[in-house]
């Protein structure tokens, strides 16, 4: 498997009365949605789709409802499944019930409870469960909630590894993506860059990679797509002004309001959001009507007819 | 019940094959050499216990575990059960379980994977908890595992609700330390503030801690006692070389060399120390070489005849 | 020169027509109170002394200023310069000006605008000026304003620098503040460790701490006084009870309202406080009556009968 | 004036014996190489000249020195002048004789040392200072040297005023970037953004960025203007691989081994670097060699012919 193109993080659907349970039905929704779209893949169980929140069998029974959807609609996007949990033995047998599932590769976090051990418990980690793994893993470098930063080094050391393929970088540290960027267009090496942001994904692309896995990308897939054409066939100033507008919705979805935004501006977009699993709250008043202006002056949304 | 002295937040036991299995032979050794010591109680499946690997089922057998072996020595020792889990619901639960296994309070972190909505999501976050809780919850602010530092404007508001009896602070900040100890002073609020570290247990005294919750308690309870009732008696002089002597062997279980530093300590002294869950790995011979020199050096083991 | 007891980093002055002006008239004022206190010595140009925005001359000038009272005083209270300028060359000489204007021993920052070369820099940095200055050398780290938080480590090592005198410690961290108070202690040192901050005067004390020299002492001399004898006569819950009020007092001139609040501060005292040099800005109304109530609370005002 | 292009922020050459004075003729030497190079203007006395250690009427004869030639040799690049201090006072004058020395423009930090008073205190520094300064301010957001980050709201509510015209960030954060590269396109907004640092120049130019002052600009401004160049017409295959390259150039005499590193590199150049004022120090023997390594892997020195 190679990784390339747009991957949305979808948000886990819950149903709205409140007790937590996911509701299958408007992830079919969801899904039938966006295999519509020009999306690439998509990534179950991600940060976006509340991957704490989510027990092992929840992932693997969301990952083998999505490829259901994708391979009646004989949809050939990627799906891809987090499967961090806190200990190497649950993150390995996470793995094995996602290929079970159908997935085509994981995503797996750093550990990040106990920092004292650092990237030689981290390298460990990772390479105990792709030595385990039936399927190629996704390294995937988040700081803002692990409070680990991976460095270069350490991914690129990892990066030789057979079966890890590639590694979705949300640090927006753009020394350090250039860094990765470059590493992956060594010859002989099988490894793709990720940028997990919207917020950046032009700099990203600017430095080469491979493509992103972008919460935006749930909403404005198209938008993305038209970015990342518009950067690939050299029309940088229609780039730069997309990535502007797209840079108020992913801020929007991400930094600012998390996924109760993100789950919020799906309601808005005709999409299935509801709530997220408590401790996440709901967005209050103010944040509602601050995500609707910035959505509103992102204007993106006469991109993505595939919603209708 | 009233939180008060020195608690131990025990490791848990895992068997030496590597297969990740609880040792409960082995808790139970330790178990009984413990209730011979002068703690005043014992925490489950705290940090030091490795609560992010455990689940909840394990938490509560080894509670139950605890308790019965106290109960069969007429031991009052107090048993303390980590139940943080990264959802409202899977931690309420984990409250009521901790309960039916006999513990006297739970000790919970802030919710910490997304940061976005702080203090207004931990607070509704306890105070769900604390409402549905069957025993008194104590809160517990550690920066350094979880990347989130509770105000102490947040954990005095808290501090009114009937349910929550106390902290656990491990920010090291001492400004803040004081803010709560002397806030848990004021008359009609019945709320105790620990020290959650040994590396500044005295000075967390000389600021009104109630006691506190330290890794280096499972070895050197008396130690600690000592410099307890030093304080407390006023031979100040005492104490200041007493915690001197503590600090390197509590750095040594804690930041340094963590919990393989903790339990390779506990082998070290007799008691059941044995692997760690991985991703955690063994100490490394220059640490174990630094332990032994830091813990001969501290030169405290004469004090602990109840390990005999 | 034996650093000991409690020190007053005490304000510049400045004219109140707001140019800026050294209002030397003031400043005698100031220091003809402080004499009568029973303060073990004073900081002139530290931090609270707006060191970075006074020229080695105006930190001579006042130098001398103050010990030409304490001599007419017939005083024996110790002055201490804050000679650190951003290159080696302007802090030695700094360093020769204040010995000249009659500094007992000059305080110094680590470089710290360029942080790429760490300890060793910093190190190299206090070798030189304390082989060159012909006083002794007072070490002061201030890693709230500096940005480098100097280790434990690189302190201790630059102890052994017969010119080198103790160590200021404004880290609030206390595992190292007890790594260094027990060093202190090593046969054949001559290194006293001081505390920077009022807000854990007692917490250093507890670890050893030779005095403090604290921002708050500037008001409350007598207060830090009765809770430095309190401690050392083992009367340690009025130890307590004296720091908890001291922590509104201190925290009120420090970390919430900086030098504006202490100056502030110092105009309601009946000493003269003044403006601050721009950039730094006056307290805004809400401030001040945050600061009023803070001081109000902490009720120490009675023990200063000093400032009469 | 409008900030455009690429500019080099030159460092401030010392005489080789080591007493720190200025060596004019050096100065001279290299500023006759880069008045044949493609740059668009220069920054005397910013970080890289070692701005904090160089006093106001050093950068005013810099400033001059550096005008004369370039009108000798009928160049119109242009000139800016750091000239902050640390108070509004000292700066306001240094911005004066910034002006009388010719310079086009101030480049000018927030204020740092004090943080207590945040942005509050930097808007009012940073008005006070373009009030008053007869030529154009450029405000320098540079959080790894004063440890503060400047928010884009407190930017550009700063951008409004007439005589502030642009930005250099050196913060590496793309989403604070993008959001000052998208209002600095407002109508009847005169203020350009512009990268400090090129680690990313290439990502900065995808938002929109008017140019970059680039520490790898004063070795390799036409490897930068390739890039530039190579951007701009849509060869956004040749700019990544440039940018690739580049990256090895600038995080050598950056972050990596800082002014040493960079002065190193010069004196490898033709161009004289020569030392640093202490407390910096000279490159280790492997730093050297480290930094000979990633500039020989850049390849970049065939493209500027402009040094021979």
């Amino acid at each position: 498997m190679k990784l390339e193109g747009i991957y949305a993080p979808v948000p886990t659907p819950f149903e709205s009365g409140g007790a937590g349970c996911i509701d299958f039905a408007a992830f079919r929704e969801n899904m039938l949605k966006w295999a519509g779209s020009s999306l690439d893949g998509l990534v179950i169980c991600g940060s976006n789709g509340e991957l704490p929140f989510t027990s092992e069998s929840e992932r693997a029974f969301l990952t083998s409802a999505a490829k259901k959807i994708l391979s009646e609609l004989k949809s050939s996007k990627k799906v891809i499944t987090g499967a961090f949990q806190q200990t190497t033995k649950d993150t390995v047998s996470c793995c094995a019930s996602a290929s079970r599932a159908g997935a085509d590769a994981v995503l797996l976090l750093p550990p990040h409870y106990f920092k004292g051990q650092g990237e030689r418990a981290a390298a460990r980690f990772f390479m105990d469960v792709a030595d385990a793994s039936p399927i190629p893993v996704v390294l995937y470098n988040m700081p803002a909630n692990t409070g680990v930063d991976m460095s270069a080094e350490a991914i690129l050391d990892l990066a030789a590894h057979p079966n890890i393929i590639g590694v979705k970088d949300t640090s927006g540290n753009m020394t350090k993506f250039a860094y990765l960027a470059s590493a992956s267009d060594r010859p002989g090496l099988d490894f793709s860059v990720f940028c997990g942001s919207g917020n950046y994904f032009l700099p990203a692309l600017s430095l080469g990679a491979a493509g992103g896995t972008l919460a935006v990308a749930n909403l404005y897939p198209e938008s993305c797509r038209k970015l990342l054409d518009a950067y690939r066939n050299g029309s940088t100033k229609e780039a730069t002004l997309l990535q502007r507008r797209l840079l108020l919705a992913s801020d929007a979805v991400t930094a600012r309001f998390g996924i109760p935004g993100l789950k919020a501006a799906m309601d808005r977009a005709g999409l299935y959001g509801g709530p997220s699993r408590k401790p996440l709250l709901p967005l209050g008043k103010d944040e509602a009507l601050k995500l609707e202006a910035m959505l509103e002056e992102a204007d993106l949304d006469s991109f993505e007819t595939w919603r209708l």
